[in-house]
């Protein structure tokens, strides 16, 4: 099954990849490292679900904005790659959630952009995930997720055995 | 003389790794690059030396806290690459350390994880390094450390020549 | 034209790469991939503009900071590849932004670091980026720089077709 149908199974869609925010690139291919800059909680062009945990969010809204973050690294993938056939896997994923200094929850945030990540993507969505826990994030973004990917030279077909 | 022989003189030993606390996997290898998730300052099962440098910790005390942090980043690669064998070496090394405001000795704690990697991996325990200051970690964490490795081929045996 | 003449139209030049601040090396080379320890604005051994946007400092002087922050990540690369001839780009960059809490305007500051890579390096210096905005830094630094870069096994040559 592809990705899109994946998600649309969810219930949700890979929306156009937002625009960088500065003077660099979204997403740059390394041999076979793709790099994406962190992806905030954008959607429509407008950052969502802004504040901390614990003040202006609770921790089911921040899950929410992760799935967002998540969608939009989806879709910045995409757009580097023209698809997901030659992505092999997500490799690291540092998760970023703005929280009231006390607030210790973090994990369980991420794992609503980790649980998506395995949804959409399947084996090919594992990864290592660092967090943190950041008083405050640039333009008070509540989320901010940071994603290198392995990339295939050829595309992936299904019955592939992929060696690690 | 093996990582193990080389710890067992500093009377140190490598733990089991720490299961992930979520939905992500502890590393994963990228064709010559090993990904880690964030180690913490874990000891059969439980974490260590909550709390912040200045405050609940002293920078002894945090630097305790880095040592064991980086044991459990050596357990994880030892788990991932099944030895020490295939390790051609440390590159990169995040070190968070949680810290009152004020507070910015932080490069001093991370030598103590630097100076085990050097003393257990010798050349191999070479790395970047950057530090940080946050006022908190998820967990209530004093330490994260993140660490990529380099991993070779082929096993590489004692007098081989490296070239990087 | 060489990054030193662009530099030097820009009234710029690469300083003396700084030395480590602990038990660390300020550059790994792994196979195709250049790592680079976090780059402070050092000038001549001293850390310049201190403390945090919205209180020490005016968003202006830590555009300043991150420029010198940014010098120190070309003067690691040129010592560490012995000048810029294999340099084939820039990939990653992370910029920690000390901020006062409330004061979000970190992509800002660091494009005075993303402008001075891509004037000094051209189509090389593209980058992907995330920004973050920690209540403090190390030392009390304004910013911290972590570049990883690609690494052509060969010198790269003038009408060189790049295919990434």
């Amino acid at each position: 099954m592809s990705v899109d149908a994946r998600l649309a199974r969810l219930g949700l869609r890979i929306p156009a990849p937002p625009p960088a925010a500065g003077n660099y690139r979204s997403a740059v291919l390394a041999n076979d490292l793709l790099f994406v800059s962190g992806q905030m909680p954008l959607l429509d062009g407008e950052l969502r679900y802004c504040g901390r945990v614990g003040a202006e969010l609770s921790e089911s809204e921040a899950g929410e904005a992760a799935r967002l973050a998540a969608l939009n690294v989806l879709a910045q993938i995409k757009a580097a790659l023209a698809g997901f056939d030659r992505l092999e896997s997500l490799v690291r994923l540092e998760g970023h959630v703005s929280s009231v200094p006390g607030w210790t929850g973090q994990p369980r945030v991420l794992d609503y952009a980790s649980n998506l990540f395995m949804a959409a993507l399947g084996d090919r969505g594992a990864h290592t995930r660092t967090a943190f826990a950041p008083v405050q994030l640039p333009l008070n973004a509540s989320i901010e997720l940071v994603v290198t990917a392995l990339v295939a030279k050829h595309p992936i077909s299904c019955g592939d055995v992929i060696h690690r």
